[in-house]
């Protein structure tokens, strides 16, 4: 309905904000920035998406996250105050063993990676090479001859790993030098979001690297990525009467504008409002993919239209 | 004379030879590949270059290799045959901190990188922190919380280190979201030249990895950025009239390609002939620039026409 056009949600009367709430079925939710900010859920949040599930609307809380396992988020929204189901947690970790399991896949996979990446590969019977510390205790001389590399490996998954290094790097190229060897990445953000002034490196920085040594690209599940929007149309999303509400425009937004579904920002994470402005005017195509088609300062602030609903 | 015609050096005749040899003044040649394998010298490179240093051609050897200080390659290149003086050796690890040294720099580097890279900035006079081994010991949260970063580090440097690994990746980015920290790479090869099957991931895998969190591009000292050619340039050197020998294309051809020198290409390493046939008939403008002007299967084929000549 507002295609593009960054339209102020506030700005709507309560009888638009209606049609707009009757135009659609599903909503898919980034969670980061939007629900919740570290160990807080943002103001409101949890009201306006229990309204959505009161008024029947399929939720999916969709999230690049590769740390933690189903269950975990789950915890953290029901402590916070969200309903939600399992079901309905679509993180990077999930969805990672989820695609492995859906090809049949037999063979063991070399992770980089934290323990919610491996605890959904052991949920979904796949086995794995251990995560954690991998140091080199030699020169690299002798490393290199005394590597051996397990011949059972038939996927290379990246996420974000603390423990990352050179070692691993050898290691998972010389994985990938088999063309048959899968490769699989979580997400490709930059940076994690911090509430600090520290940079905190991304899987996206880790699966550089690799894909840089392996000279091979890694299919990438996460948010801008399509898989999740296609892994949803299989089990019956309608793009056309779905939203997607986040707080990063390169992902949250991106996902939504490529496949078609409505995009509401909210400024309470990344995404500035002065950005979505320049972009509104810019002659890149791939600028204009960015920009919502509603946003508001927060998701809590639609809590009121409802009430008139 | 052959620009980009990717001519069998072996075709030409006696005059012909002698025609093209007059036709430069400088020499600038990959090692690795061409000059030597390991610790072999390829049979008759030697005595090649030592011939083009008879007829009075200036040499550069010029290598992406930044683990060895100047000194190092000159005791190789000496110790293999080949007559050079120290100056003629161009490694990144020289250059970087003589980059660092044009511009007056006086602060602290961070480095990524291995000893020779360190030693050639204590040389040129710059300080720098340690390089080696830096683990994190305790979870990431107290990491991020003790971490303390050198106020007076003003650039970012990194060439290839096998204790590479988040720790890094995270210092390295702090210091460069301060955007007057400068950055800067070696090269941005993906690959280390290996005998075995093992893959060694190069530099350009690092590089990548620290590009992608930092948000930032470093300035590239190796081949192909044209770095090198630009301060040979100041140093009077004369395009239309050198030559650049390779064994890889997309590195030491196109280095050639796009400075305007004569190419030639040794297929004793890296880039096999059918390739450059394939770039020879490519519709792509970026293939195009791979095809050398002249090729031979080794160095030390040149040899006979110098008898003649």
């Amino acid at each position: 309905m507002y295609r593009s056009s960054a339209t102020y949600l506030k700005s709507l009367s309560k009888a638009k904000f209606k049609e707009f709430l009757d135009s659609f079925d599903t909503v898919l939710t980034d969670c980061d920035g939007v629900l919740w900010i570290d160990q807080d859920a943002l103001p409101g949040s949890p009201q306006v998406m229990n309204k959505f599930r009161e008024l029947g609307k399929q939720i999916y809380y969709v999230t690049n996250n590769s740390t933690k396992i189903r269950e975990d988020f789950l915890n953290k929204a029901n402590n916070l105050g969200f309903k939600a189901t399992k079901d309905e947690i679509q993180c990077t970790s999930f969805l990672a063993a989820d695609y492995l399991k859906n090809l049949g896949f037999k063979k063991k996979v070399y992770l980089i990676a934290s323990e919610g990446l491996a605890k959904e590969m052991e949920l979904a019977g796949i086995d794995h090479l251990p995560i954690g510390k991998d140091e080199m205790n030699t020169d690299l001389g002798t490393y290199l001859s005394t590597l051996r590399q397990d011949p059972n490996v038939g996927a290379v998954v990246i996420g974000f790993d603390e423990h990352f290094n050179y070692c691993k790097m050898i290691k998972a190229a010389n994985y990938l030098n088999n063309p048959e060897c899968l490769f699989i990445a979580t997400n490709t953000d930059e940076r994690y979001p911090s509430k600090t002034d520290i940079v905190l490196p991304g899987s996206g920085s880790i699966v550089r690297a690799v894909e840089t040594c392996a000279e091979r690209q890694a299919v990438i599940l996460g948010k801008p990525s399509s898989y999740i929007a296609e892994s949803l149309i299989k089990r019956g999303l309608n793009p056309a009467r779905t939203l997607m509400i986040g707080d990063r425009c390169n992902t949250d937004i991106l996902l939504g504008t490529r496949n078609g579904f409505q995009t509401l920002l909210v400024l309470s994470g990344i995404t500035k409002l002065n950005e979505v402005e320049a972009w509104k005017v810019s002659n890149k195509p791939e600028e204009l993919e960015l920009v919502p088609d509603l946003y508001v300062d927060k998701l809590g602030d639609l809590i009121e239209y409802f009430d008139a609903c």
